[in-house]
């Protein structure tokens, strides 16, 4: 079921779809693919017995269309409101415009950058902004331009308006915190809903807050980890797209958890990053539905 | 996407298809059983662009059916066969009869047993059979009729007569090897190809055939594990359903490894039955498509 | 650096000892033995950089002692007390006195008495007891007496008290907490200190009291799992002996949830119980040094 | 146990050792470790019970000794000698000099390059040899040298010896085979045994040999896994120091297995190196005795 990478380069498109769970809803949904001569490549769904709710994700082939691309799309129209229906259809290839956040630690920002080159991560990072200025030399290497916006005491408030400003400017459609060490202003995650995507160094909902390995440590816990997640106004509460954990014992002290702690925080911030741009997950509440690849 | 344990005892049924893959398939499917009024609660397919196949598994409630169930079955045939297609369906609720095959050690054994009587697996068991007795004292228990059938040296041979003699006069349909030292021969696996089901003690293809502990051991290797996967001609090569790792390090002597892997062994074949009786693998060749619960 | 099962079974010596770190101490204590001609088997220890203490699990074998075994351990003392540690001896073989504590659901239990007979939980289930009678039969078919404790409402006082009589009456060395649903008095836990195992349905801290299973859903979390911890006044807070985890998805409903983690808490309690019993744990406030075989 | 980073840069020493175990080997040991002052930070030992030999590895602190390092050093000569040992001093700070081989992929490299960067790997990387030019740029990036080597056809056996002159005038402690899609003639194995580490894409003893993510998706396995080893002249066999799993499902075809399979190499590989540069690995046979950190 899952998008290979090479998939994504392809003329297609991608149409995520929720609703109320209703009988036919696949027989209607596959009917008006088929009836245009789209080839069904692959095709989640998902009937939550528990909240009543259809998700579902399509991934087509378009070559052999019988209609215009945007007519195919617009055409959908009529069914997605008889079903009540939130929908998106995303044409490929695309990229998606990225801004990363950073602040001193450089190990997410990196993983991100190379998988982004090799090909596994279909953005294009359009900044990248920190309120320090340690991932500066890493983002002239790739040539991506860095902004440094101070973020300390008072600077807060302006700090906030200014990364606005710029993602604005910059049509950014998604923004990635790659240990970015500022809580974000509640209406900020408003405003960007489903567009914010965290890391955070725990295995939530444990850990919540500062210094998660150094919690740990006091805990004693015998696995640590990382989760990838939405971000919300409610800390850290968002809804989780990946976690990732690791081994640990007695004898590991809080900087040996940092170091292990980075294996899995690579890892689930790379998968959740992916499995967003490829429309791959689908948020109900303060879940996300996850068609993994 | 998973049938939970209750949703199996529910009238119902389960629809398995392998075919082509070919444009249209899903809303043809998905247009049968709207057209009749079933309702799908989970329809999982893959459409595998390696090997241009289809498969597909469908779960139907059928209280609101417009004809009879059986009706619903027969009436498909058009459509399956205008597909070219291998169909099963399966009426809910339904307990699979089953035939479980042990010599000495019993922790498969008890394991099945005990999920069985939790509900976790929908299955009757016949008869075990042991070419050992060590297990009859489990199986005169639970109720369960014991056969100790000698296969040593010249007896193998009509051994294994008495033992399809068993399971044929029983309408087994699911022959479990729950730690059975025996290899089979051809024309048993032959016979009742897609119905064996077998644990074997290594993370596969390592360590085929004997004492795969003890030539982990040897290896040095870091992880050890369990296999469980349908039986064929070929030993330790057929399509595996599931498998299980542990980690372990040096002073692991084997005996160590037998004890640890055992929770890999008794995770491993619970799933794998648990994901055969509920029609959720499809044999492809030397793989098994495994939609997982 | 394991106890292999077998070893448990022969005569010899468990040493563990917990002091502060000084020059030395490696050398005076295996000097110790070796000057009685113990031969020194396994031997672990930790050396706190952090907590500035010393930890250490000495497994001796004692055919050789050029001394009775009894003489050896009072003969440690001058050496214990100049080093101003705590430690404690254990003479091999032993099985230790223990009672199981249950309310309704079996599987934890199960998983502890399969264990035992199998030789891998060298523990003598001296009773069972039950704030409920479910399990009753199972602790039956394993002559092991059954106690049936009520404790809803104003029994709840009396009930502990008769628990308490009980488990002073048999001697018991340790208590298992096996999925009961019963939250123990202060002083009951203060009481037995360091001699209560309880396993929590999650991965701790998160989750922390009543259907976790439920919270766990409810959050989106992407891994489950569960805790083995010593139990203290504080619920759920206790040092972490051994923790297990498996992957889920948006599609698991709770239900499913309590099927698969069933796998985690029954191999997390039997590691668990295993480590304590073979004396491979230590506590050290709020944490847990862990030697694992 | 085990030694944080920053232990690693400051001054002391580690001792490694193996001989055939022996009574009061560990007293002799520690006596001379702590008759002239040095501080045990961690020993690790391992009495093996069925090879009959003892394992141990010792992290000391010298600031204390009273002998000049280096007397130390040779002064343990007469114990080992009567121990009838081998065994080996290394002084810290250091950091291993090492030659990292290449062909095409750079996953493995760049990882290696930022962990070193880091300061998780204390290695100075003398040079990067490529039987392609495929990695250059990332190795000029670095600042490293970049030696294409031509290995096709007839040039394997010049291109070895070029390899041989470059890594011996360089003093190369540690030769890392970072996807060096090349097989080492026997006797280059031979005369530098024990000091090349070699990451294979296959949880072996799976898939030796060739395109191992194609064979996995052949084999149909639920997991895949990579094994970071020593390189003996017997391929893809020598012993095992980490290995690392991931699950997959039917639908991931090969090229998935390839991205997924990415995060496993990435992993053991850095591990591995890591144990080895630390002194954490003890080749014995054909396994590692490896006291992970």
């Amino acid at each position: 079921m899952p998008a290979q990478s090479l998939r994504m380069s392809r003329p297609g498109l991608i149409l995520k779809l929720r609703c109320h769970d209703q009988p036919g809803i696949v027989a209607k949904i596959a009917n008006y693919v088929a009836g245009h001569r789209g080839n069904l490549v692959e095709f989640n769904q998902f009937s939550d017995p528990l909240g009543g709710k259809f998700f579902a994700r399509l991934e087509i082939e378009t070559h052999d269309l019988d209609v215009d691309v945007q007519d195919f799309i617009d055409g959908f129209g009529t069914l997605g409101r008889s079903l009540h229906a939130d929908w998106h259809f995303r044409r490929l290839p695309y990229r998606m415009r990225t801004a990363v956040l950073v602040t001193k630690t450089d190990h997410c920002l990196n993983e991100i950058l190379w998988r982004t080159e090799l090909g596994e991560l279909p953005i294009e990072i359009t900044s990248i902004i920190g309120n320090r200025d340690n991932c500066r030399p890493i983002a002239e290497h790739s040539n991506i331009p860095f902004h440094q916006i101070d973020m300390d005491g008072g600077q807060r408030g302006p700090g906030f308006v200014e990364i606005r400003r710029l993602i604005e400017s910059q049509n950014v459609e998604l923004i990635v915190l790659a240990r970015f060490m500022q809580i974000l202003p509640d209406d900020f995650c408003r405003d960007f809903g489903g567009r914010i995507i965290n890391i955070h160094h725990s295995f939530l909902p444990a850990f919540i807050g500062a210094n998660p390995y150094q919690q740990a440590y006091e805990r004693g816990v015998k696995l640590i980890g990382a989760t990838c997640h939405y971000v919300t106004a409610d800390l850290d509460a968002g809804p989780i797209i990946e976690q990732d954990v690791e081994r640990v014992q007695h004898f590991h002290a809080p900087t040996d958890l940092v170091r292990l702690g980075r294996n899995c925080e690579r890892i689930a911030i790379a998968k959740g990053i992916r499995y967003h741009v490829h429309d791959r997950t689908i948020i109900d509440g303060h879940r996300a539905i996850v068609f993994p690849d």
